[in-house]
């Protein structure tokens, strides 16, 4: 029994990084459209969320059978619970991507803004940021966390930048207007996702340090890292 | 132990009925601050998110220790592990609610653009749906969610028409495109709201039904909804 509810374990982790690579796979398809200014990449990305879906159901149905079967305790049961929660943050990372492959195709049928500021840049951020809250998460690697909500704040920063950058846009030249909208809703959907890798991030120091960080400030977040490790 | 067991249950459904309380009032306060343009009342909705989180915190661990100490089966584990992600929905409407709250602030320091629109009645539609998803919830009523799902719809009506309005404002006078894209932002927010109360409400229909419906298109869901009631 113990030997089949740690395959089961390796299992889910293993399904779970197969989910967080697809959502990578999206965003990163949902920003090469917009830069190529390719509606079928934007098509694909929005196809694969299907897939994404589906493999988020498969994930929670593999966590209730865990749950209901073997009954884990301890850490194994908040690893589970944590699982249930992540399964559905990746699910909404993939809902932003779709979100962003449909504003890139309505950009794509209106004239070029401009070297695109830095979205590209800040969408490889928050790819390198999803990547590594799952990694943190199945690796049992709290002091990852730390960095993960570093590169938030510098997401934060890439947003709030843009946003100022395309008032500036707007207000130049009204023509501007619809398509730096886009721009900043695009913007807002990485940041959304950002946020989301930040919440995996604090579920994993729930689980491995035992003790809820979530709704601490940064600073004593940052400290408690510090002392810890 | 059974009975010991529902008195949990029942408290547990009695907390989560509160903090969707406390997510009402911080959106309606939100709201309020913008429309009596009153810092106060938006200063009130950023303090109430500390009571949220610790909201949040207190029903997560009354759902591990029913996980680790009862054991429940079936439907009985369905609602605990649903219980868990509907928590961290109010948790992320509450947040929202400080975005909103923010927000209003900003605009506070701003000329007033004009009768605001249709954000109260947008924000009205929000509560509402805030409120019967959870009713939904802890009273296994799963009908009540093709309903909620039509509320979507309209709060997505809502936010489509102030953006496009918001659009025409900006272009008539580059001068109102800091305050307009405020309330781009304050009716994303309200509409991200709006899409969490949908997720509770599939989420609903997923115990009751014991089926997941969360990624058939809205037409197969409503057609579900019909044959089955």
């Amino acid at each position: 029994m113990e030997r089949h509810f740690h395959e089961q374990l390796d299992d889910l982790k293993k399904k779970l990084i197969d989910m967080a690579l697809a959502v990578e796979e999206a965003i990163a398809g949902a920003v090469e459209a917009m830069v190529k200014r390719e509606d079928m990449i934007a098509d694909k990305v929005i196809q694969m969320d299907e897939t994404i879906n589906q493999m988020e159901i498969r994930i929670d149905e593999i966590c209730l059978n865990l749950l209901a079967l073997q009954q884990p305790m301890a850490i194994d049961l908040r690893f589970v619970t944590s699982a249930m929660k992540i399964n559905n943050d990746l699910e909404r990372m993939g809902d932003h991507a779709v979100n962003v492959a449909q504003l890139a195709k309505m950009l794509n049928h209106r004239d070029r803004l401009k070297p695109l500021i830095n979205i590209p840049r800040m969408a490889e951020i928050v790819q390198s940021m999803v990547k590594d809250s799952i990694d943190s998460f199945v690796n049992a690697n709290a002091a990852v966390a730390k960095k993960i909500c570093e590169r938030d704040d510098e997401v934060d920063h890439f947003d709030d930048q843009l946003f100022r950058e395309l008032i500036t846009y707007m207000m130049s030249d009204p023509k501007n207007i619809p398509k730096a909208l886009n721009y900043v809703l695009i913007s807002k959907n990485l940041e959304r996702v950002a946020d989301l890798s930040t919440n995996i991030a604090e579920e994993v120091i729930f689980i491995y340090r035992a003790k809820n960080i979530k709704h601490h400030t940064e600073e004593i977040f940052l400290r408690d890292i510090r002392s810890r490790s």
